[in-house]
C-alpha cells in the first residue's frame, strides 16, 4: 500500500466497516485467541456459502493458501504446473517451494487472463496443473480451461486472490477449481491486514488440507474423541489465523455488500467517465466479457508504451494522484528464469502489458471529490 | 488450548496485559493494517535487544519462522538436521518440507533436552545443522552444542518457542544459533494468538532472510527507492504478520516483566510446595542446570510410567484441574518414519518421559486459590 503524503489521493486505503472492533473485542473477552475458533468457522461458512464450496480453510494468506494447494495436490519435483506470467510471484513461487516447475503462458491481450488458446501447446507428460488468475477478478474462459484440465487429467487450483463476489457464467469464481485460494491482503476488497482462505470443491481433498493445515498432525481428529492423543501423521505446515483476524475478516464479510457498492460506482464511474479521453488519447479500458460479472477490484488502463505510461504516472503524481504500475512479468524475472520454463510463443503480451498498465485508486472510501479530481487529472493528460 | 468446563481451572489461560485493545486501535485509525508497518518494527526492535541479535524478524508463526530458517540455510532435498525426537511436529516438519531428513536424537533424562552426549555419533557427511529445542525453556548445554557444531561445521538453529526470557550462561537464549525461532502461539507466555520471528544472528543471512520473507522479491529494496520495480528474485514464502498482530505482541512485549512475575511465582510454588509429596510418591520435577535461567514457561512432573500417569490426570480432571500431558516422539510417529531417520542407539528416554509427562496448569492469570486446589488435588494422590 502506498501511503499519501498530505492531500494526495493514496492508490488504497484499507476500508473499515465500522464492525471489526466490537468483534475483535468478543475475542479478548473469550480468551481464545489461537487459530479455529468460532470466529474462523463463521468466517469459513460464509466464505463456503458465497462460494458454493464443499469446504473452506481460512489461512495466513493466499501465498499460503497456494503453497497449501501444492501440498495437497502432492506435487513433486519436476511436476508442471501452468500459469501466466503476468501474475503475482507468489502463484509460481507456491509450486517452486515444492520442486514443481512454474509454466509461464502468456495472457489474453483484452482480459489480461492466461490465453485458453496457448495452454495445450505448453502441456507435458509432466504438466499435473493448471493455475488460472482471474486478472482484476473477471473470470478466465472456465469452459476452456476446464476442458483442456479434463481432456488432460489435470487439477485446477485458480488463483482467486482478486475474484471474491466474481461470478463467471453464473457461477462464483473459486467454485471451478479442485482447489482455489482467496486473499484478504489488506489491498483487496474484503480483508484482515493478512490472510487467505483455501477454497475445496471436491470433497475428497478435505481431510488431507486439514492434517496440513496443522502442522500435520490427526489434532483435529483428537479434537473430535477419534484418536486418544494426536501424532505427526503427514508433512505440514501451520495455516491457521489468529481468532483475532478471523473476528476482523467475518466483519468485512458480513458487511460485504456495502464495501461492494461503492467500489463497483468507483468503477463505473471511470469506464463511463473515461471512454472519450480513452478512444481520443489511444488508451485501452478494461474489457468484460458478457459471460463474466467481476467485483471491481482494479480498475486498470493500457497506455500505448512504457514512455508514455511513466509520464502519466507523473503526471498524476504531480496532481496529488497515487496511481501505479502492477505485475512485473515472472518468466523473465531472476527466479522465473531459475525455477521455471516459458511456454511455446513466449509470453510477448505479458511484456507489452506489464509496461502499459496503470490501475487507478479505486477502494470503498473514496469521496466524490476525489473520484472528480482523479477523473480530471487523467482527461487534462494528453499522450 | 483445552476449554474449561464450569468451575474448571483450565491448563492455560491467554493473558491479555490490558494494553491490548489500545494499540489495535492505533492500528485502525492509521489504516496500515497489512504487514511490516510501525509495530512491526517496534516489536521486532523490542525482540531484537531482549535476545542480542542481529534482527528479528517477525512470522505468522514459530513453525513459518523454523521453514524461513531452512529456506535460510538452503537446506537441500537429502541433507540431514539433527533434532530432538521430544519437540513437535514443526521442528522437523520445516525441514521435511524441504526434502531435508529430520535426524531424531534422543533427550537427556534431566532436563528433556537434546543429549548433547548423543549428538556425535548421529552426525554423517549429509548434516548440515542441529536444532536444539529449549524445552520449557530450559537451555540446551549450549556449549557442548556449539563445540560440535563448530567442529563440524554445522549451523544450529535454536527452536525457542518456548525460551523467550530464558538464560544459559547469563546469555539469552535465542542468541546462540545463527538463527532462532521464537513462538507468540497464545500458549506461550507473550502471544498474539497465533505468531512467531526469526531471530537472525548472523549479518550475512539477514538480506535473504528479508527476501524470502517477503515473497522472494526485492520489495524492500523498491521501498527504499534502490531499484525502480520489484521482481521475483529469489523462492520465497509470505511470513508477515498483520500489523493487528503486531501491535498486541508489542503490547505484551512491553509489559513482559508483569507477565513473568506471576508465572515464576507459580512455577516456585510448584516447586517448593509438590517436593516432599514428589519424593513420596517417586515423582520427578524439573530439573533446572545451575548455568540456566528458565522463563517459567512450563512445569511439568514425570509420573512413574504411563498407567499412573494416566491415573493422575484422571484424579486431576474430577476434581476440576485441567493438566495434561505433552509431545508425542516424532522417530517412530507415522510420518517421522516416512521422512526422518533415528539416531544410533534409538530414543529409549523420549518414549518413556513422553508416557510419563503431565504438564500442570500455569498462566499469569492463575489466582491463589486456583493454585491451592491444584496443589491440593496434585498432593492427595497416592501412585
Ligand atoms: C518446540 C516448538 N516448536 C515450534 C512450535 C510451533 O509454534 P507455532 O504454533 O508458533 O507455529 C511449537 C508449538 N507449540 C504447539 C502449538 O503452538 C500449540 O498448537 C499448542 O498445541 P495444542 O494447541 O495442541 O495445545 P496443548 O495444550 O499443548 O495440547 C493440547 C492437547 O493435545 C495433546 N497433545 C499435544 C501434543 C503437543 C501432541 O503432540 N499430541 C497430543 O495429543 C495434549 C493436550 O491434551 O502447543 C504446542 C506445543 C513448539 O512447542
Ligand atoms: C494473483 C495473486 N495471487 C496471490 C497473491 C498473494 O496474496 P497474499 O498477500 O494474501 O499472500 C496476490 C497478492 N497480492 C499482492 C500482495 O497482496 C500485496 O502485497 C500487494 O503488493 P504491494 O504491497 O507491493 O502493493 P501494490 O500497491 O500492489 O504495489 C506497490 C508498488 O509496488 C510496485 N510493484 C508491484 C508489483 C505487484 C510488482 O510485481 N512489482 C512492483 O514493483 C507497484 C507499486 O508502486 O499487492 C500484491 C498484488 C495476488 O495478486
Amino acid at each position: 500500500m502506498v501511503v499519501a503524503s498530505t492531500n494526495a489521493i493514496p492508490f488504497n486505503r484499507a476500508y473499515l466497516t465500522g464492525a471489526e472492533s466490537a468483534l475483535m473485542e468478543t475475542v479478548l473477552n473469550g480468551g481464545l485467541l489461537e487459530g479455529d475458533g468460532p470466529f474462523t468457522a463463521r468466517a469459513s461458512a460464509l466464505l463456503t456459502e458465497m462460494i458454493g464450496a464443499v469446504a473452506t480453510l481460512l489461512t495466513t494468506s493466499c501465498t499460503h493458501a497456494l503453497e497449501l494447494s501444492a501440498l495437497v495436490l502432492d506435487l513433486k519435483p519436476g511436476d508442471e504446473v501452468i500459469m501466466p506470467s503476468f501474475t503475482f510471484p507468489s502463484t509460481a513461487n507456491a509450486y517452486a517451494l515444492r520442486g514443481a516447475v512454474p509454466v509461464f503462458v502468456d495472457c489474453r491481450p483484452d482480459t489480461l487472463n492466461l490465453d485458453e488458446r496457448r495452454i495445450e501447446a505448453a502441456i507435458t507428460s509432466r504438466t499435473r496443473a493448471i493455475a488460472p488468475v482471474h486478472y482484476a477478478g473477471v473470470g478466465c474462459d472456465m469452459d476452456a480451461i476446464g476442458a483442456i484440465a479434463q481432456r488432460h487429467g489435470l487439477a485446477i487450483v485458480e488463483d482467486n486472490a482478486h475474484g471474491l463476489g466474481g461470478y463467471y457464467r453464473g457461477r462464483p469464481l473459486g467454485s471451478f477449481g479442485a482447489l482455489a485460494t482467496q486473499s484478504f491482503h489488506s489491498t483487496k476488497n474484503a480483508h484482515c491486514g493478512e490472510g487467505g482462505a483455501l477454497v475445496v470443491n471436491r470433497a475428497d481433498l478435505v481431510e488431507r488440507a486439514e492434517y496440513i493445515r496443522e502442522k500435520g498432525t490427526n489434532r483435529t481428529q483428537y479434537y473430535r474423541g477419534v484418536v486418544e492423543r494426536y501424532r505427526w501423521v503427514d508433512i505440514g505446515s501451520s495455516y491457521l489465523p489468529s481468532e483475532l483476524l478471523a473476528a476482523f475478516l467475518t466483519a468485512q464479510l458480513e458487511h460485504f455488500g456495502q464495501i461492494q457498492a461503492r467500489r463497483q460506482e468507483v468503477w463505473a464511474a471511470y469506464h463511463s467517465r473515461l471512454a472519450d479521453w480513452a478512444a481520443e488519447a489511444g488508451v485501452i479500458q478494461p474489457t468484460v466479457p458478457d459471460e463474466c460479472v467481476h467485483p471491481a477490484h482494479i480498475y486498470y488502463l493500457l497506455l500505448p508504451d512504457l514512455g508514455t505510461r511513466q509520464s502519466f504516472l507523473r503526471h498524476l503524481r504531480d496532481r496529488g494522484i497515487q496511481a501505479t504500475f502492477h505485475y512485473q512479468p515472472l518468466h523473465d524475472a531472476p527466479a522465473g528464469l531459475r525455477y521455471g520454463r516459458t511456454g511455446p510463443g513466449g509470453c510477448p503480451v505479458t511484456e507489452r502489458i506489464a509496461d502499459q498498465l496503470v490501475r487507478l485508486p479505486i477502494y470503498t472510501g473514496l469521496g466524490d471529490d476525489d473520484l472528480d479530481q482523479i477523473i480530471d487529472g487523467i482527461t487534462s493528460f494528453r499522450p
